[in-house]
């Protein structure tokens, strides 16, 4: 029977401020990637966000961001190595404490926002993030975009992995993402979205944006919980995958 | 042979500023408090601090602050005690996480600025504090102000905890520090400073600002290495307890 | 015709983070306290608030905070009264940029949350206040709580002031707002609380929460747009003036 | 005769953090570039800055950076035209709010670091900071680097500006400077240095790092007091200017 993981951003929200759904989506995914207070988070978020996921048996990982929370975290930021590295280490390290605080274990990282498209395209940062990793804790999973140099350079040190796949996001034909910017990047269509992600988890491949087939690895699936439609859009996916006879389960 | 460690604010520097001549100073002390980035510090100088620590065989220790980089920690906040316990939870994870990178062990946590100083007359502050230590680690020790609500804390809560003296204030009566802006407290005079440090290990009592002789724990005495002058006195205060046969070494 | 001035905080948003109804409730009132960073806000939010009070007529004030975004503002500091008229002056000169932008006049400053309150109580940091005000442009406004020390202090520097009460607050005899964590402090009965306002616009007096009347000034009632229900109360309380007849207009 | 403009960044520090020997600096320059407080300065610090230039007679300026104090504005950051804009004019009203309470008239504006890097190649950026300058106050002029596309878009906007060299620096055939990465890009003789820039100011001429002679407006020579070694060679350039009988006075 095919696996699949459902993973979610959340413990976004700081301070006075809330954002996301967060207890509402934590009934559908199996991963949840916790802001650690860069991006997004603050500690009082965190540990609240940590004990909604003991309550809800999800599995918590650290959603670490640049440091700019102006921006959420989306804007590009010129890092060193070291200093992504660093900063990463420092995030783990944070959201630990509330994971320790709860008697859960920290599961794994997801990179958030800029640092993750980056990521995804520099072979350097993406080996200062797997070297955060090993550092800190070397039983921790990346979870990042398939075809990524995140996963290059997870395999190159030894890091385990997990590859992301997005329902609602069209790939080029050489396994990449096709940038927000160009028409087509976004599949509108929700049915034709799910029938896509299923297809991924069943076949592992993926129509490519030029109509070519192409190999894709779907360990987990990127869903938003940030409205009452993303909501709903989790739901009928987690209803999909069952009804496609694929198991949504951890990682 | 009496015994008594020597600890040390460092790793305030943030960024382009520098701050404290944290090399030198950790030639002399035995342990060593690390800014974890509220008050000072950020995640490149923390991995270099740990590595000077682990380099020169000095205890690591968090040195938590509140959220005020504008203020260095210094003024005074009005945080729940949920929110100080979470702070500085985020806080010892982030430090530990440089710690595991480094292989060496986080031993204890300092109380910063005006965080130790409320927490020191606080006892719902000071509870937060020991239940942040219990949650993350809970073998870590609280180094906090001799006879203060912190060390009443620990107690109370079963966190360890190691009793911290000045060598240049004067104390109240009731063993409590005479505040700064009072005449008289502070100890202007390094050699009897140095001699009622002295008396402090070796007889555990000092003379109070009334004239009286109280008792006080002095497992650690806090030294300074923000200039030369102070540097200058680190060096005299260890060779003062040499001469005065006190081991210097960690609680 | 008796005068009332509606004022409301606006501009709280910050980044990807969303507060308030801001356009909503800008149809109902004459003046908007426009957040300036420190506790909400953003140079972006700060553009597009000051953009729509142009549009609505309504008057643009300063609403300087503590710079504590993540406790928003409402945690007390102890900051200097130096620190607090420097962080006063920073904030008003930068939401005056956006008004000068705009083509339209900067009218006045209200502090915002902690800062308010402990200047309420405070004469040295309401003074500290009022000297902002007096270096930066001695025609603004200062909108402060009714018989509190930054009225004082407005008077003894020479700072216009406009006296604020809040429909929804008991007071105390000395004409001090009850403090929220008593009994009786905040009126739920809506009815009552526009009946209240009225007689303050009216006659200038309120009953006290130990049954006395004592005199109070109104020139400009706090309004909420932080919701539905908020926004409701807003119109109806509008609605209220002019059935009582009483001139909605900037003080 | 001849007239150039020596500026300087100062006012740099930050809460606890020294930066720079800003007193000592103003003694020889004729411009200030004053931090706003985003990627160093704050309101204490800009209100001693510009009290400095006051006592001094040194005309001032708005050094606006990027939202990165941990970088020290240093980092390219991704931020939209339009946020540049808004970030711009805050500083700018910031910086100016002191100026008005030193009774000293706000004369120019100076991107720092990163921001002035980007903008020197990036027209929108260098365009988003001229539209800042006219919405604020028009009458500012513009410091930017030589043949940059900040002038081309000051001249496109209407905004004045003054035309600034490096006398450290090697230049390229059109213009731009020798990034810091190329051998050759510092000129590490100070004699040199100063020959350069007195031709520069003289014959409106510089030797480009290719051997070849190209035209270069000297309207400003920027300077450094960060050090002692700093400070001497600002004495030696202004000694220097005044041998070669160019004035040394205000754009």
């Amino acid at each position: 029977m095919p696996v699949i993981d459902l993973n979610c951003d959340l413990g976004e929200s700081f301070g006075a401020y809330k954002m996301g759904l967060d207890e509402e989506v934590l009934l559908y995914v199996t991963s949840a990637n916790i802001a650690c207070g860069f991006h997004g988070g603050d500690p009082m978020v965190m540990e609240q966000t940590v004990a909604l996921c003991k309550k809800y048996g999800v599995r918590a990982g650290a959603h670490p961001g640049f440091p700019d929370l102006a921006g959420f975290g989306r804007r590009n930021m010129s890092l060193t190595p070291s200093e992504v590295k660093t900063s990463v280490m420092y995030q783990i390290g944070a959201l630990d404490a509330f994971c320790r605080g709860a008697g859960i274990r920290l599961c794994h990282v997801k990179p958030h926002g800029a640092l993750y498209n980056m990521a995804a395209k520099d072979y350097e940062l993406a080996k200062a993030i797997c070297q955060a990793i090993k550092e800190v804790d070397d039983s921790l999973v990346l979870l990042a975009l398939s075809n990524s140099e995140m996963l290059r350079a997870a395999k190159d040190t030894g890091v385990s992995a997990a590859s992301e796949v997005f329902a609602d996001r069209a790939y080029e034909r050489d396994g990449s993402l096709v940038p927000r910017s160009r028409r087509g990047a976004v599949i509108e269509d929700e049915e034709l979205a799910l029938k896509r992600v299923i297809r991924m988890a069943k076949e592992g491949v993926v129509e490519a944006i030029d109509g070519s087939t192409i190999s894709i690895d779907a360990d987990s699936v990127c869903v938003h919980g940030d409205g009452r439609k993303a909501l709903e859009f989790v739901k009928r996916i987690r209803e999909g995958f069952l009804e496609a006879g694929i198991e949504v389960k951890g990682f």
